[in-house]
């Protein structure tokens, strides 16, 4: 936890510091840490010249889009963060208004199961990736402007079928998860 | 089975039958029924003045509209041509290109899985449904230009969470099935 009553000098080592230890925070949250509003955090980036997550989030992604191999990187929902191949894959999905059910402000639970659905088969080695069977459960409602924080770890390959179990958080709160087995064609078989 | 060798006239006959039937049969199916060409189940229908599918199903849907509560009809992927409130309901999905994802021209499974959340969610009798846990099947790839009827049926009430079984149909084959438990918000909480 980071105190108030820092100088503005050490409160930006100490932002600079954070950003690169997780570059993934948004202004709001770099707010709460510092118990500070969020106007003076984007002054500090302004000045620190820091861009803003969604800039840090891009640049971080163009990196992983190159190793995916069974999904147009375009239809992944979400910005790929990390990707290994067939262990491990993290995307992080800024929530708008339109991704809304109009009636309850609460984030559609299809565009949830879209980013997961997508990092699920994106961690996927293989030509293609279909998903076969999917075990999901929304925890906690999502609203718009909050960030998804998407985990897929791929827990067992049986033959072509590979299991990848997603959990998604809103500021370390888990709100979905999801078990996926997806099947998984190979070069020869494409063609 | 409707067999080759009918005059003009009989299948036309047959024809309008058949689609007061069922009147979601497309162009496609019902020129395998009457081993015709499509091209002369189009001209039966223009002579006829049957509309086509997409105006049958919307004329039909249009009555549905007004039923739902817990959702905005315009946030149902798919046209809804029969609900039961609590009881059952099915949409039908038109499949198209930009629905597939490139490397596969096999439909997306978010927009299946959207077709059969969505349908899930407007077969509820609330003014708020929100959905908690989904255990989903694909069985079969549904490719560009399918036409998708999903069938949900509300199988169990236990206080407020509704149990709804979910099956979708390619031609009478079962493509998907889906297991949802969704979450009711009566009238009182949503003020």
């Amino acid at each position: 936890m980071t105190k108030k009553g820092l100088s503005k000098k050490e409160r930006q080592e100490r932002l600079k510091q954070i950003l690169s230890d997780d570059p993934f925070l948004n202004d709001e949250e770099l707010a709460e840490k510092f118990q500070v509003s969020i106007q003076t955090i984007r002054l500090d980036r302004m000045e620190l010249k820091l861009p803003e997550l969604r800039e840090r989030i891009r640049s971080v992604a163009r990196q992983n889009y190159s190793k995916v191999r069974s999904i147009d990187v375009k239809e992944i929902i979400g910005e790929l963060v990390d990707l290994e191949l067939d262990k491990r894959g993290i995307s992080i999905l800024e929530t708008t208004q339109d991704m809304t059910f109009g009636k309850t402000r609460v984030i559609r639970g299809d565009i949830i199961f879209a980013q997961a659905n997508s990092l699920a088969i994106a961690v996927i080695d293989a030509n293609v990736a279909l998903t076969g069977v999917a075990n999901i459960k929304y925890k906690l409602p999502v609203y718009a402007g909050q960030k998804l924080v998407a985990k897929a770890e791929v827990t067992r390959v049986r033959g072509n079928k590979k299991f990848v179990f997603v959990r998604i958080f809103v500021k370390q709160k888990e709100v979905f998860r999801g078990k996926f087995i997806l099947v998984s064609l190979d070069d020869e078989v494409k063609q």
